[in-house]
C-alpha cells in the first residue's frame, strides 16, 4: 500500500453512479484527508448506497444540476484550490470547467458531457452530435481561459483516459521488439514519430466485457456493467474514428469535418449499429461496436506527424467495444424497437457470476498486432474493492483517482487532455486496480479466416489494415 | 382427450434428439399400439433419456446410419405398411424415401437432410447447398417413383410443416376480414388465387423464441432450444427466399436458379448473418435471421398464380427467426470465430425459467399485416408434456404426430408436401400442443419508426413491402 496522498482542499463529486460509487472508496483509501471535506451532488438519492461513507462524514446532496443552479450549488461547496470530480451524465462539462477556471478549482471528468437531451436530439445538426465537435468546442473555449489557470483534466476514465497510457506503453513495447533506436519521447511530436516509425497503422480500443450473470435479461430491460444512459447516449451518436493516412478510401457514408484538426471523421449512422472485427487476448476474435469515444479523436490527433504544416502520418483509431453479453442483447433490442429506450434498466453488480473485463489498446501494422491492457476479473475486482463492485468500475475509477492526484501535483496547467500526462505516472497508480496488465502479440488480422462460406467481394486483400476489412457487413 | 388412433404396423424413429424425445410420448399417448412395435435408431446412445419408454417395450438401437448400412438396419425393422419417422440430422432423406418406396413403407421427416458434411462444404457448388436444390432433387426423384406408391410426407415439423397450415388459416381470416366472396379452396390454383385476391405481398415465418434461462451462456458454448447441428447447418446455407412478383429489384448479391419452378432465389451469404425486420404479437418488432427453410420455397411455389404458363402472382416468403437470446449470442460468437463451431453445445431444457416460443405466419400487404400462430409458453409446455420439455419441441413434435396419422389414413399418395394436406386436419390434431393459437392484426410495417436518428438512404418509401425495406444493413 502506498503512503496516503496528502490533500488540504475540499472535493465535490458530481454523480454517485457506477463510477462515482467506486471512486469514493479510492478517495478514502488514498487521500490523507477527513471525509467531511468530501461532498457528493447527485440528481438522484443514492445515499443508501453511500451510507458507509456518509457515516464517516461525507456530505450527500440530492440536487439535479442544470444550467440554472449549478453555479449556486458549486459555489457553496468549492473555492480556490479545491477539486471538482464530475462523474455524472447530462451535466455540461464545459460549463463546469468555465466556472472552475474562474473559481480557481481543479477539475476532472471522464467524458465531455453536454446538458441533457443532446446525443439523440435530431434537432441538433449531425456533426454537432459528434465527440469531435464537443472536444473542438472545449479546445476553443480553453483558448480564452487565462494562461496557467487551474488544471482541468478532460476525459480521464478508462477510455477515454487510461487507454492513452496503454497506447503509449504499447508503442514503446513494439518499438523495442522491432529493435528501433529510441528513447522515451518527451513531447507530442516525438510520440507521433515513434508511432509512425513503429509501423502502427491502426489502433483499436479493443474491449471485450466477458462478465456474465445468472439473472437473465428480460424483454424490455437494458442491462449493462456501467452507465446505461451513458452507453445509450454514446451509442446513438454517429460512429466516429480517427482517420489514418494509410486509408485508401473514405467509407461511402463518411463525413469529414470543416473545423479543427480534422483528425477524425464520422459515419452517418449510430455507433451501436456499426460493427467491426477486432481482437483481445482472452476473448479472441470478436465483433464489436464502433461506438464514438473521445480517445478516437484525441489520440489520432496526438499521434499525427505534421511536416511543413501537412499531416504525413496518422493512425486510424477507434473504439471496438463488445459489451457484456446482456448488453449486446439490450442493444439489439434497442435497435429492434427503433431506438426507443427499454422501460427497465439494470446495472450488473452482485448477480455477475463469472468473467473478466478485457480492455486494452490493439496496435496494428505490417509487423502484426499487439494488445496492451487490463484483464480484470470479477473475482479480483471483488477482492480488491468489495463484493458490490464489478470488474468494469475499477478500470474507470482508478484513473480518476490517478488523474486527481496529478491535478493536485500539477495545479496550474489549464485544460489538459490525457495524452499530455506522463503515462508512467498514471499506470503506476492504477496498476493495483487493473488485474493482470499484459502485452500480447498476435498474428490476427481482420482478413484471417475470412471468405470461409462465401466470398466477400469488398475485401482489400493487398492491405489487411484498411478500415473496410474490419467492418462487418450484413 | 381424443380416442386413441389405431395402428397395426411398426414404427422406426431415426434420431432421439430434441424432436424425437418429444415425439415419443405423443406416439405413446395417441397411438393404440404396444410400444414393443416401436424402434429408435440413433447414432448416439440416448437410452438413458428414453428409459421410461424402453421399459415399456421400445427397442433402442445405437447405430449411426450412413450410406453403407442404412438399408440393412431398416430392412430388419420395417416392411410393407410400416412407418419410418426420420428425426435425425445428417441422414439423407432422399435415400430413405427411395428405400421406403421400394419397401412399401410410409415416411415422414421434418427437413430434407443430406448426408453429413454438406451444408457448409464449400466443395459443393453454392446453388446445390440451397434448400431449393435439395427439394428440386427430391421432386425429380419422385417423378421416377411408381404412381400411388407409399405416402412420403416431406418436411412436416413446425416450420417447415405446421407453418403452411397457419398460412392457410391466416389467408382465410384475411379474406373474411376484407369481405372477399370465397369458399375454402380445394386445390393449389384456388389457394394461390385467394392469396392474390387477399392482397398478400409478403409472408414471413415470424418466430421469436423468448425463452430465457438462469444458466448463462459461457464463452465457447453454443446454446439453443432445438438441434444445434441442425440450426448451425441451416444457418450456414445461403439465405433463401421465395421471390414475389411485387419486388422491384433483385438484391445485389442474389442468384436466380436455372432449374425447377424458380419460385425462390438465394443470397450469396449465410442465413445466420442475414438480418431482417419482422414482427410477432408478443415480442413486437424484431430483428431476425433470414435462415433458409423448406417452406420459403414450397409455399412461394404453391401460392403462385400461373396464367398461360406465366407466373402472374407470387408472394415473397421467408423465415424471420429470432432464436432465444442465448442462441443469438451463440450465432454472434460463431460468426466472430469465422464459422468455426464452438467446443461445447447445450440444449436448453430444465434451466429455462421464463418465456414463450412465438411461431406464426405474418401475412403482409396493403391491408396491413396479420400474424397467425402459436404462443406456447414454457409453463404450458411443461404442463402438457412434463418438466423435461421446452416450449419449442411440442410445436415440432405435434405436426409429426399429425403427419404420421395422415400418412396412415392416406397411405398411397407418393411424395407429398405439407401444402397438399388439408390444413384443418393437421391443426385440429396439433392444437392441444400449441398453447394459445391466435390471429393478430397489426399496422406494423418495416418502415414504421425508421429514419429516427439518421436517414437511411436505401428505403423505398413508396412501397413498404419491398424486400430491401426489411433488411437490416450495417
Ligand atoms: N471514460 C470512461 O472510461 C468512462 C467509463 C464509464 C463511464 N464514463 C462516463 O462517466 C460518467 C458516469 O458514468 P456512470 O457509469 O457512473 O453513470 P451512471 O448512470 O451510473 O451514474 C450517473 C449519475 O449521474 C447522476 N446524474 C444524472 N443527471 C444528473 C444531474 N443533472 N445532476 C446531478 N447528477 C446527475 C445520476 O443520478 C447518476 O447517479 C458518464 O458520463 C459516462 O459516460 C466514462
Ligand atoms: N421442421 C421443423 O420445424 C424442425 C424443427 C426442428 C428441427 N427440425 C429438424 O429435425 C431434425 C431433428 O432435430 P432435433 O432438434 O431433434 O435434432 P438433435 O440434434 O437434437 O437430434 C438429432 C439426433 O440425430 C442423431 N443422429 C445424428 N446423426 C445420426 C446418424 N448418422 N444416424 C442416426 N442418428 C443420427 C443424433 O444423435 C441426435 O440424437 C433435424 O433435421 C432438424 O433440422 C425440423
Amino acid at each position: 500500500m502506498m503512503a496516503k496522498f496528502p490533500y488540504k482542499g475540499r472535493i465535490v463529486m458530481i454523480g454517485y453512479g457506477s463510477v462515482g460509487r467506486c471512486t469514493m472508496p479510492l478517495i478514502e483509501r488514498h487521500f490523507d484527508m477527513p471525509l467531511s471535506r468530501v461532498t457528493v451532488v447527485d440528481g438522484h438519492d443514492h445515499s443508501d448506497d453511500a451510507a458507509r461513507f456518509i457515516e464517516k462524514g461525507v456530505n450527500y446532496i440530492v440536487e439535479p444540476l442544470h444550467e440554472g443552479n449549478y453555479i449556486k450549488v458549486l459555489s457553496k461547496q468549492l473555492s480556490k484550490g479545491d477539486l471538482l470530480i464530475n462523474l455524472s451524465v447530462e451535466v455540461d462539462s464545459l460549463a463546469l470547467i468555465a466556472w472552475c477556471q474562474k473559481a480557481g478549482v481543479l477539475y476532472i471528468d471522464t467524458c465531455i458531457e453536454p446538458w441533457a437531451n443532446y446525443y439523440d436530439n435530431t434537432a441538433i445538426p449531425e456533426e454537432q452530435r459528434t465527440n469531435y465537435f464537443l472536444r473542438h468546442r472545449a479546445l476553443e473555449a480553453a483558448k480564452k481561459f487565462p494562461k496557467n489557470g487551474p488544471s482541468a483534466l478532460l476525459t480521464h476514465g478508462a477510455n477515454p483516459g487510461l487507454i492513452t497510457h496503454f497506447i503509449k506503453q504499447g508503442v514503446l513495447d513494439i518499438a523495442r521488439m522491432r529493435g528501433l533506436k529510441f528513447s522515451k519521447p518527451n513531447n507530442r511530436a516525438e510520440w507521433a514519430k515513434l508511432m509512425r516509425d513503429a509501423g502502427v497503422k491502426v489502433i483499436h480500443v479493443a474491449e471485450h466485457d466477458l462478465q456474465v450473470t445468472d439473472v437473465p435479461k428480460m424483454p424490455g430491460e437494458f442491462v449493462n456493467t456501467w452507465s446505461i444512459p451513458g452507453f445509450v447516449g454514446e451509442g446513438c451518436q454517429p460512429a466516429e474514428l480517427g482517420w489514418g493516412t494509410h486509408e485508401k478510401k473514405l467509407p461511402e457514408n463518411a463525413v469529414e469535418h470543416k473545423v479543427g484538426s480534422k483528425a477524425a471523421i464520422y459515419l452517418r449512422q449510430p455507433g451501436c449499429t456499426t460493427e467491426v472485427r477486432s481482437w483481445t487476448p482472452h476473448g479472441g476474435p470478436m465483433i464489436a461496436y464502433l461506438i464514438t469515444h473521445g480517445e478516437s479523436v484525441t489520440t489520432a490527433d496526438y499521434f499525427s506527424v505534421v511536416e511543413k504544416g501537412k499531416v504525413t502520418y496518422r493512425p486510424t483509431v477507434h473504439y471496438a467495444y463488445h459489451p457484456c453479453d446482456d448488453a449486446v442483447l439490450s442493444v439489439r433490442e434497442f435497435q429492434e424497437k427503433n431506438f426507443t429506450m427499454q422501460k427497465d434498466v439494470r446495472l450488473l453488480g452482485e448477480e455477475i457470476v463469472e468473467g473478466i473485463d478485457e480492455l486494452g489498446a490493439l496496435l496494428m501494422g505490417d509487423f502484426g498486432a499487439y494488445w496492451y491492457g487490463s484483464q480484470l476479473s470479477i473475482h479480483e475486482a471483488r477482492r480488491i474493492m468489495g463484493p458490490e463492485y464489478n470488474a468494469t468500475s475499477p478500470q474507470i475509477a482508478s484513473p480518476v483517482l490517478a488523474g486527481a492526484m496529478w491535478l493536485i501535483e500539477n495545479p496550474n496547467r489549464g485544460v489538459v487532455e490525457p495524452e499530455e500526462i506522463d503515462h508512467d505516472y498514471i499506470l503506476d497508480i492504477c496498476r493495483p486496480y487493473l488485474g493482470p496488465v499484459v502485452g500480447c502479440y498476435t498474428d490476427w488480422t481482420p482478413l484471417k479466416d475470412r471468405n470461409v462460406l462465401f466470398k466477400e467481394t469488398n475485401l482489400d486483400l493487398t492491405d489487411p489494415w484498411q478500415f473496410e476489412n474490419f467492418r462487418v457487413r450484413r
